[in-house]
């Protein structure tokens, strides 16, 4: 319910919600259909659908006008009760695993009631029916930051049955915080995927009537069930405005902002597409293409070592960490170096050289792979002696991978391969993770 | 000396470095000063001079045409064997501690001779000349990523002692790999700063001709004779093209690109100031200005507590790190976490919970930092439970402070004040490496 004092205001101009109107006060001014209030949050925001299939929220005071339009929204209706199989359209499983867009789409509270049944979320969201047969598995309610690798082993096999089950593509919805892990992880435990594995999220705390998880579902279903693309991807927000989705390899993707709603960018690699929220798709960058001749089946490879760690090389940084990993039996160390992939060589107090316990760590089995902090760019061992010693070593330089992806990939490897075969597979592509060349326009 | 093929043209032309020639070939063509080659590097390559102070290397080969111009390059004249002190301009102290840039500067080759006399550097970039009397301060010889906190103290005192001899600003030549790191410590270290203290050096390995140190040399130079800025700031290429570096605030700018000469990039902020190759220098956000009432003198606060960690958190990854550092005796931990400050707090395996090694750390006196590895944004304690949850251990929240910024004035705040005044200080602003707020343009 909204407040008294707007459900007056709506009584008396004969609105209900659904109706299409007009919303004025001295800062804003908008049409849209009026939406139903969520059994959360600020009673006085008013809350808007806009054709694009965004939601907005306006404080109702004094101020504010709501005029009834004599006209039905363009592109708006309220879904039937009851969900029928239209077979002009394909079917796409949406798996939902928690975070703010897993909970029912109260976009103005952040509360976390779960969404239970595909009807819930075509009520908030029509849009998705015109664009596919939706069938959901709420497969587990757990914030982005708790998950770890069993519950990528479980989106994994989520995702294996969702294809076996007759779906065109899939949407995951995840929280945001871990969202380019767990792209990554997907990206290696689908081998042979043969369709889209398109994952979105909400950025914004939702709370705000201003959430960007609506266009970002739409843009999503969207390249789930109309685009060619059979790689593991991320659909996020382009840029601030509410215009399009950038769909980038799960595996070339970084969340790069705290808040802002476009913080997925692509990072050594331009995005795959952009997505429009009308569904219309550009391509601009090379992608794995859906084979047509074959069927959807994928090969699940879901070992994983969690036995791997991510250590940042800083100034003053004591190596002697290498040494706490080895102790406890570590299988795997992703280090992020400074610039083309660099650690303290010759330092001036001999303890901060990181020589001797990578040495040490290379010749007790654990695999070393380097990357670099700056994130953009391809780490090099043969620019600067220092690398070339380091290189030494035997750790492994991972190109042009970002530090997260080398973690998640080395965990795989080591889940799946044998030793020799990880070091030999950790610099190679497998997936799009490592590209040959870099172009100048990968960098902001 | 050239190749005997380029030997042999320039006779038959008449043609002696120096002299202002055109150069062109079917890619390229130019008109420039023939710089002479250096004792190192490709014979094959000719070296221009531009009129931007910018050089450039082109291949010699049949199809590369050389012709002499009857025409003294506007902006270069070869300096005099001994400096005199022009007493219209003022003194600039240059600090060389190394690096790509701190060598003589052999841009096509990254040799190692390291720069000792002003007349040597003035000889490649005489452009400094017309600038500033410069005085030179070869400090030491290491590569950023091994210098640590005795080095930062030890340029702290460097810039000390230029201001005391008269200097109205100062240049310094590091490496880039860890060069935020070393701008954000002198930020801390010197006290009532009253003049610019600029940080720049060499991206590209200059081994080819287009290295980016002499446009980098001569934008600081131009900020430290003639700016008003009275901080530490960074002066970097501002975009791949040779026209403006951008003056960055020493505590707000991190290296984003493993080798692009735009590489540094200003975080949550603006640049102070973009600075064209001909000194044009455009303010473009808000910067402490040099007091004219007042001198140059600064005052030192050069202790530092190396027992600071910097931990990134991430799925999968244990928390017994922060024991560690506890039994290891360290003072300070900054942790990145994800999205707005997050690590797990209710994961499916208890022990991938971060609380109760947070609670012990904070609780045994180890002051405790979050940050977020988005980079950009702002960490909050309010926006999901989980971050209300982690703040009640007393763990820190940082605000908008990288990470790295965060570490070094840990280890600055440990090094110079009581553990309850650290914590008071670590998330208020000092030196401008905190905001208030956040705009909108300062992301990608």
């Amino acid at each position: 319910m909204y407040s008294k004092e707007i459900e007056q205001v709506l009584k008396k101009g004969k609105i209900t919600p659904g109706n299409y109107v007009h919303v004025a006060n001295p800062n804003f001014s908008s049409d849209g259909v009026l939406i139903p209030r969520p059994n959360f949050g600020d009673e006085s925001i008013l809350v808007l659908k806009l054709s694009n299939g965004y939601n907005v929220g306006i404080r109702y005071d004094a101020k504010t006008k709501i005029i009834k339009l004599n006209k039905v929204a363009a592109k708006f209706s309220f879904p039937e009760n009851k969900l029928k199989f239209d077979k002009s359209k394909p079917k796409v499983t949406l798996i939902t695993t928690g975070g703010t867009i897993g909970s029912k789409v109260d976009y103005r509270t952040g509360g976390v009631h779960m969404l239970l049944k595909p009807e819930e979320l075509l009520y908030d969201v029509p849009e998705l029916s015109r664009i596919a047969n939706v069938e959901v598995n709420n497969l587990f309610s757990i914030a982005s930051e708790d998950m770890g690798y069993k519950q990528w082993q479980d989106l994994a096999k989520g995702v294996e049955s969702a294809f076996e089950n007759g779906s065109r593509g899939v949407v995951i919805f995840t929280g945001t915080d871990t969202m380019h892990y767990i792209s990554s992880a997907l990206s290696f435990m689908l081998e042979r995927l043969n369709g889209p594995v398109v994952i979105t999220g909400a950025q914004r705390s939702s709370d705000r009537g201003s959430s960007d998880a609506f266009m970002n579902m739409i843009c999503a279903f969207h390249a789930a069930a109309e685009s060619d693309v059979a790689e593991v991807a991320v659909c996020m927000h382009t840029g601030s405005s509410d215009d399009t989705c950038s769909l980038m390899r799960g595996t070339k993707v970084r969340k790069m902002h705290t808040s802002r709603r476009d913080a997925f960018k692509p990072i050594n690699a331009r995005p795959i597409a952009k997505i429009s929220v009308e569904g219309r798709i550009d391509y601009i960058s090379e992608y794995k293409k859906i084979d047509a001749g074959k069927g959807r089946k994928v090969d699940l490879m879901t070992g994983f070592e969690p036995k791997v760690a991510l250590v940042k090389f800083y100034p003053n940084s004591d190596p002697e960490i290498l040494d706490y990993y080895v102790e406890k039996e570590y299988k795997g160390i992703i280090i992020e170096g400074t610039g083309l992939g660099h650690m303290a060589v010759n330092p001036t107090e001999a303890k901060y050289s990181w020589i001797a316990p990578l040495k040490k760590a290379v010749g007790k089995g654990v695999v070393v792979g380097i990357t670099s902090q700056c994130l953009f760019g391809r780490v090099h061992t043969k620019v600067y002696s220092n690398l070339r010693i380091i290189s030494n070593t035997g750790a492994i330089y991972c190109e042009d991978m970002l530090p997260e992806v080398a973690l998640v990939k080395l965990g795989f490897l080591l889940g799946n391969y044998k030793t020799e075969e990880v070091k030999r597979m950790l610099n190679r592509n497998i997936v799009g993770e490592i590209t040959a060349r870099t172009e100048v326009d990968w960098f902001v």
